[in-house]
């Protein structure tokens, strides 16, 4: 099941099950909060009250699937070719997790905000885990996962590499940049994957050039490693996103960045493709 | 004017102005996100549309002065001496900022929780600004504040210390652990202060003894400065919060950590006092 959030017209967000097949979503009634659960537990469509009427895809926006009162969570150092090509770094002990501001989002379609600061902004394709419920089994940690969609953690390096001394890279001037990162086009629910961490292929490509072709199969930590790790030290709640970390291939290595009107496209199999343009400069 | 975030008999938040002669709180109708612009552009108490009846101080509870749609940045690296003296690093050439989670923080006088994984955790006072419009001004920074508020930083440095190597201090194993972070007892607006970043003193005590006594006269960055170099990296808006950064003194210099059953209080001049008891381990 595909469960997308999105907008009507620019009205209010609201959530709905996609239906591809009749180009159209349904909405479904009730707050995330309440429904999620069910759904992440394993009670299917069954678990949602659908509105009567169904929405045409081309009338609605997909927006990021994610509600503003959430957490973005990124987990990062997972791939080490990524580290290791990419960075110049070693292998890490443990995985490194921060918080994304929310006002850095956007949906499937929208154009990447080119910011002012940064000479050097990068691309990231990562597999994304949404969080459907406030109980966190640290034994069974994927128990709680609702379901999978695609991130482009977008990053300005040469801000990334602009900390103090001592203190290290700035994640928050490079990952945090309003409107920058891409996460959608929906969550597909874990049902539709086999049991246990996704093993799954996920490229991203500019102008058509496949850039990064990796496999969430090649993650240090897995989904539940990584949650657990999250859960340990700050607790995540019902509606909460991971990033999981990107494969290797990505400008900071080739030297190769995004230029405005680059077309850049993400995807992770069996979820869906993000397609978002680089905008101009200072707009 | 004080303004408290509530909470009545475990109920519903609200903000309220603090009437401290009078031992109680005058309950301010509407959103923040209404009457706060109105406050910081200088409108006074007359901007606010106040309850019939006040509530006795004693039947509430404070809670952090920021609304759960809101952000917590923290701006670091901010008083050279806390730099040198606590964690050996040299000036650094700017700020560095990162967010912290809102489920980080507690109350006035709610316990500070001790997290499982660290065995070293430590205070750090700090003024905090909160922002009250979403309309920045980056040549007039503090035209955005609505007042200041007292924050005590807790941090685990052993966690901090184990981000991966050439990435950095592990600033969100360190600083947004559950039920941590003091924030209160409630914002002073700034027409209060005289007009600039605030030259106050703050101060930290562990069980009456002073730990912490600095200035924020001695902020390397003042709050203008620290506003802009965060909204211009991701946007403010109306109700954020922002700490400031910690003066010299903290356990990580002295080796002199929180332990269960410490009373920690953390004073700014002109604002107040958070008192948190550090609880047991493992709760």
């Amino acid at each position: 099941m595909k469960l997308a959030r999105c907008s009507f017209n620019g009205g209010k967000p609201f959530w709905a099950v996609v239906d591809l097949e009749h180009d159209e979503v349904n909405p479904i009634l009730g707050d995330f909060q309440e429904w999620a659960p069910r759904v992440a537990g394993g009670a299917g469509i069954s678990a949602l009250s659908l509105a009567a009427k169904p929405v045409t895809m081309a009338d609605i926006v997909l927006l990021p699937p994610v509600d503003p009162t959430n957490r973005v969570v990124v987990a990062g150092a997972n791939y080490l070719a990524h580290l290791q090509d990419d960075f110049g770094l070693d292998a890490p002990v443990q995985p490194v997790a921060f918080l994304k501001a929310y006002g850095a989002l956007i949906g499937a379609n929208d154009p990447i905000r080119y910011p002012p600061l940064t000479k050097e902004l990068d691309h990231e394709v990562e597999l994304v885990a949404v969080i459907g419920s406030s109980q966190i089994d640290l034994q069974n940690p994927l128990a709680c996962v609702l379901g999978y969609t695609v991130g482009n953690d977008v990053s300005a390096r040469d801000l990334q590499r602009s900390g103090p001394k001592g203190i290290g890279m700035d994640l928050f001037s490079a990952k945090s940049q309003d409107r920058t990162t891409g996460v959608g086009p929906w969550i597909v629910t874990k049902d539709e994957f086999p049991q246990g961490s996704p093993k799954l292929r996920l490229t991203l490509a500019v102008n058509g050039e496949v850039r990064q072709d990796g496999t969430t199969a090649d993650m240090t930590w897995d989904v539940g490693e990584l949650i657990a790790f999250v859960h340990a030290r700050s607790s995540f709640a019902c509606g909460d996103i991971l990033f999981t970390g990107s494969p290797a291939g990505v400008g900071m290595g080739t030297g190769r960045f995004l230029s405005p009107g680059d077309v850049v496209e993400a995807s992770v199999e069996g979820i869906g493709t993000l397609r978002n343009v680089v905008s101009e400069k200072n707009v």
